[in-house]
């Protein structure tokens, strides 16, 4: 193997691949990204066998230069590739196999000589395509993943919910994230009528999503072994979460008595300060619903307590007090990106819901806690 | 006590001296600040017992707003009374001693209560001025600590490398860290022909480096017990670090066969890509001096090698090779702040010298390592 190509492009797709890649693996191959040079691209692969990433760099219409002395392979610690790719002055890099699996990296001033692993170590991992398959706007995906993977589970005694459950039916697609203690939806419409119910890692989501930088059109495809997002030049190919996921549909609340309407910047700043409030690690929060008062307060036996009041909130209904976690309600109301929210209540113990106030195809639900006092 | 304060000057006094208050302190008022309101002044007390901190606020034409209704003094949290002031909403903030130590925090939307400690439960700290002082130019402390801070030792086995040696003599004044692998020293000229030879805890300067925020005149006072920095409307004062500095200017050498003058951006790239190869988390790098050829190279065992060539640094003397410490080198090249520097060699196993080309006024000293290969 033999080429030299432009330092960034290149540096870019190894940045790329390489967040697939654990230095924790007990696979020595897989602490490195795999790159192959043939028929005038090369090809990139980083994965931990949950997460794989296979990406490519193709000069075309000479957007930047790529050229292929010699086609080959070889895998290089993910690591120090990017690092050095990184380092080096020039704008372009050479990238050649010596001797066995010695590859040299150098460009006019540096001459880097560093020890790879044969590419016929590295696992096969199968790429081809799950039959199942939505087209999707990158944004609208981005932002399905950003509005529920934080409710998610980070236990791993129940994996499922360390999972977002992504439903497609009848042109619809459904994203769901809960730990049991909040749950967090949004609903989509897809020109596909494509039927499934997959849970994916949240891990990959989030992969997903710092991948995407552009509105352009990505495919969703999926099968009951695996998913795969085709970002641009970048295919993204995950496991599935294995078991059934909870049916939470029945968990929200059809009907409301109380409704709070206000602005999402005072109380996510309401919230934030009520916050600082903890009691043994935990920030409850206290919201008094009356007529003329909305307040917002929290305490801490040892610290001292606050109270902050909603001038702008309006609120429709009897007299309520319901306590909930600050942090879940801060992440909810985050996460719908609206101005103005509406927060709909059943009762003091009945978990409650969360939208913005024009738009409800995402819903945010959370279960209050019961306080002494 | 009861005020109305501006919020971001009252909140710049807290979090400038909070950085002297440690989280970790076994006499619970030292965790908190101490604010005392008297004659139309706010002052800000601070402290981990080593190092102090001491400001006052006063509304000097009414620059800011501050009105004391009603004189007194309490201990707040450190931690909580910062991000109190921090996240509130207003410009302007009241502080009130409602019932003993139960202090509120409030303005139009916010209304916290805090549990407060009693001022007199905290430490009486003499913050009377010692005798012998110099007048200095903010900046040009704050560079002097700079060029010669990172090279203090940060084991306790020898407390005395902790810090850094400030000596004043006949109009000079002399800052010297080392932790005996290196040395840096800077040599200043001052007005004041004062005597003295302290040594100040590296973890004090670093804060009297962050507090300086212009190039106003800044005083520094010292006798055998304490220092103070006089900054602005601040004084940060500490304890001395005990025991004999040892005897330095005898360990730079005065005589030099070998020369090297590189540009420091070059040489700084350059050390940072070769100490990419590390071996046992070290980075030794390795200098191969000649007329015709400058090249800085780095090896290890499992990773692999790199060359890196000088292509604009020049070299008088004979052939040399001498390795060292690439960190130590990077830090020396980058305190010096010049654009071309100089490094002079007296022979493999010799300390040599880094200075800049036309400033000589810091010099950087580094003890070679011995490689074998």
């Amino acid at each position: 193997m033999n080429f030299k190509v432009d330092r960034l492009p290149f540096l870019n797709e190894l940045n790329k691949v390489s967040r697939a890649v654990s230095q924790k693996t007990p696979l020595p191959s897989l602490a490195g990204i795999k790159i192959e040079a043939r028929d005038n691209t090369l090809y990139f692969t980083g994965s931990d066998s949950d997460i794989s990433m296979y990406s490519y760099l193709k000069s075309e219409n000479n957007n930047f230069m790529l050229e292929i002395m010699e086609e080959g392979s070889i895998v290089l610690g993910a690591k120090y590739i990017c690092d050095i790719v990184r380092k080096l002055e020039s704008n372009q890099v050479c990238v050649e196999i010596m001797d066995g699996q010695l590859t040299r990296i150098s460009d006019e001033y540096s001459d880097f000589k560093i020890n790879g692993l044969k590419s016929s170590d590295y696992p096969t991992i199968d790429f081809s395509k799950p039959d199942k398959s939505i087209l999707l706007n990158g944004f609208t995906l981005q932002r399905c993943i950003n509005q529920t993977i934080f409710a998610t589970s980070d236990k791993e005694t129940r994996p499922v919910l360390t999972g977002i459950n992504v439903k497609a039916n009848k042109g619809k697609m459904e994203f769901v994230g809960t730990d049991s203690y909040r749950l967090a939806k949004k609903i989509i419409s897809v020109h596909e009528d494509t039927n499934f119910s997959v849970t994916i890692p949240a891990k990959t989501l989030e992969e997903v999503s710092k991948t995407i930088e552009s509105d352009e059109v990505m495919e969703f495809a999926v099968n009951d072994k695996k998913i795969q997002f085709w970002i641009g030049n970048t295919i993204i190919q995950s496991r599935l979460i294995e078991g059934a996921y909870p049916e939470t549909s029945r968990l929200i609340p059809m009907s409301f008595e109380y409704e709070l309407t206000a602005d999402s910047r005072d109380l996510l700043s309401a919230i934030d300060r009520a916050s600082l409030m903890k009691e043994d690690g935990k920030n409850i929060v206290k919201l008094r619903l009356t007529q003329d008062l909305v307040e917002l307060s929290s305490k801490s036996q040892m610290v001292g307590s606050v109270k902050e009041v909603l001038n702008e909130a309006a609120f429709q209904g009897k007299d309520l007090d319901i306590s909930f976690s600050g942090k879940y309600a801060y992440d909810a109301i985050r996460a719908l990106e609206c101005d103005l929210i509406k927060i709909k209540f059943s009762g003091e113990m009945k978990p409650f819901v969360i939208t913005g106030c024009n738009d409800d195809s995402c819903i945010q639900l959370i279960l209050p806690v019961r306080t002494y006092a």
